[in-house]
């Protein structure tokens, strides 16, 4: 059996789900579904049985503390605590820097909902598999909709619990999303993959190879401090931000994909946040003290205040602190603009 | 020149503008248009020039302090702190027993908002007139919709300045109201009055003489106190509620009717006080700190927090300490029925 080694990356700039989540308490340290947050989820759902080791989580100094809070039900977690935010390629780098060369990684954004846990750990232990023979496996998730905020994969031949991928698609426009669910062979990029660690950094190298040397010294000359690690500030500066997704998946011949049909959401804003949520008989979805009147799929979340709601459908009402947001629901992606959202 | 003794009536249950009106902080002690409160808008029109001796303010003890704080400006304002609410008959003829028996009493209620305050005055002034003649005068205001929460004035022969009433209804289901609105000789009963005050007494004492002779003898068992007059508990408790139009104007053959354009509104619900409200191009009209986007005839009346709203449009959004108010403009007849505004 192999032994799953997950690398949580934390961090988030707070807009989307605001005045829920905010610069200074991101998305992942919320329990926007059920009662843990979704970085508990995270790190509880890769921590079911006996495949998973313990998980390496890396963050950044601001949001230290609330993930130090958090893991406290997860002994063996290691910490790494990057000098910046450089995007998920430098990060995943880091993680793998400091596993051993055979160590299977799987690396999860601590920001999503998983429904199906069960079929999260199987999907994840195909990609494990598949990893472990050197394929940069990426989950694949079904798609239901012609998101555009999304990148696509489109699978190619067949392997043993996955497919070669053909191609990787960042954002594409409404209409050539729409083609793409027509077309029956993408799936949306979660965000989720597995790797070997010595596999990752040795396409990590090949393609971006001041990116892999600059981690290397910065892990060298690294230090650790109150159980986390640091690497090095000065070295990990000369590195340019860049997604694992341009990096390395869009680069290397060795990209699989493993389909995953797991209830998998990013919770992208109050809309989607809506759909996970249970809801009652006139699906409205209440957190906090609430009277609906006349009204249809609405979603009111306050951390207090009572909220009395009359006669309307399909919008959001979030209360957080001295902030009241009430958007419909088509305008929730509109939300990381407004200035409440910008100007934290 | 007559001189015209205001009585302004205070009180209300603080339910229909609810969570910014309470029990506790009804209506008229709320400056909902403009910077003065209601109450003192009331008081101020009626002293803006020498035709208004000095206002007779019938309250209970529950909003002494209310009224305390807010006649600062009318040093010469008399307060009669009613035992308790008995509804309007009681409340005037209690002003009545306390003026000369030739005084002419304009009955003003406190929660009212008139835009044309000069329209006011001069129609106070023409009621006077025919109230000095013991008519038993009623403002009349010109009906814009068929509503069914007011009652209604039917004008017969015409007097100067004004009309004898035909006769009065009280609120009318909607296919009358719309008949009254197509007849085009009814007008909205606003609830302002001028009586001489010995000729109403007189009346009361015709039509329900246990309730003038109750009044009567609270009044003369009554005691001054901190500037306020206090009628007898005991005489008063007698007394069975009944309003001023039932109680006399239904009744009496002396009742007339004067005509008032002057941009009257009861403020009966949060859509009545967007009407009221000054708005912006977009008929947006907010008050506290917020952001709009792709809004339309919104109104927010915050007492402090930030509120954000993206794509709403004929709302109203009020946030009240621990309460906050969502609702449509239809469904702001609703608001009184509200758990929040019923179990205060």
């Amino acid at each position: 059996m192999i032994a799953i080694h997950p690398v949580v990356l934390c961090g988030g700039s707070g807009t989307r789900l605001w005045p829920r989540s905010r610069k200074a308490r991101p998305k992942p340290f919320l329990p926007l579904v059920g009662d843990k947050t979704l970085f508990e989820a995270t790190l509880g759902r890769c921590a079911q049985d006996s495949r998973f080791a313990d998980p390496v989580i890396v963050t950044g100094a601001a949001h230290l503390e609330h993930v130090r809070a958090q893991i406290a039900g997860f002994p063996g977690a290691r910490v790494i605590v990057e000098p910046e935010a450089r995007n998920t390629a430098p990060a995943i780098a880091l993680a793998a820097a400091r596993l051993p060369a055979d160590a299977i990684m799987l690396v999860c954004p601590s920001d999503h909902h998983i429904a199906d846990e069960a079929a999260f750990r199987d999907a994840a232990c195909a990609a494990a598999k598949l990893a472990s023979e050197d394929w940069l496996v990426a989950l694949g998730i079904g798609p239901t909709s012609p998101e555009t905020g999304y990148g696509y994969i489109r699978r190619g031949a067949p392997l043993e619990g996955g497919y070669v991928v053909e191609r990787f698609v960042e954002k594409p426009d409404r209409a050539t999303a729409e083609g793409f669910l027509a077309d029956g062979r993408f799936s949306w990029n979660g965000g989720i993959f597995a790797f070997r660690a010595g596999a990752f950094l040795a396409e990590l190298a090949r393609h971006r190879p001041q990116m892999a040397e600059a981690v290397r010294a910065s892990v060298a000359a690294g230090r650790e401090e109150d159980g986390c690690f640091y690497p090095d500030a000065a070295a990990f500066a000369a590195i340019t931000a860049e997604s694992v997704d341009y990096a390395v998946m869009e680069n290397t011949e060795r990209a699989a994909m493993v389909p995953a049909a797991m209830g998998w959401s990013d919770i992208g804003n109050w809309h989607a946040l809506r759909e996970v949520r249970e809801g009652d008989a006139a699906g409205n979805r209440t957190r906090g003290p609430v009277e609906l009147v006349d009204c249809r799929n609405v979603l009111v979340d306050s951390d207090g205040p009572r909220v009395s709601v009359i006669g309307l459908e399909d919008i959001a009402i979030v209360i957080d602190g001295d902030d009241v947001l009430v958007t419909t629901m088509a305008g929730a992606q509109k939300v990381g603009k407004l200035a409440g959202a910008t100007n934290q």
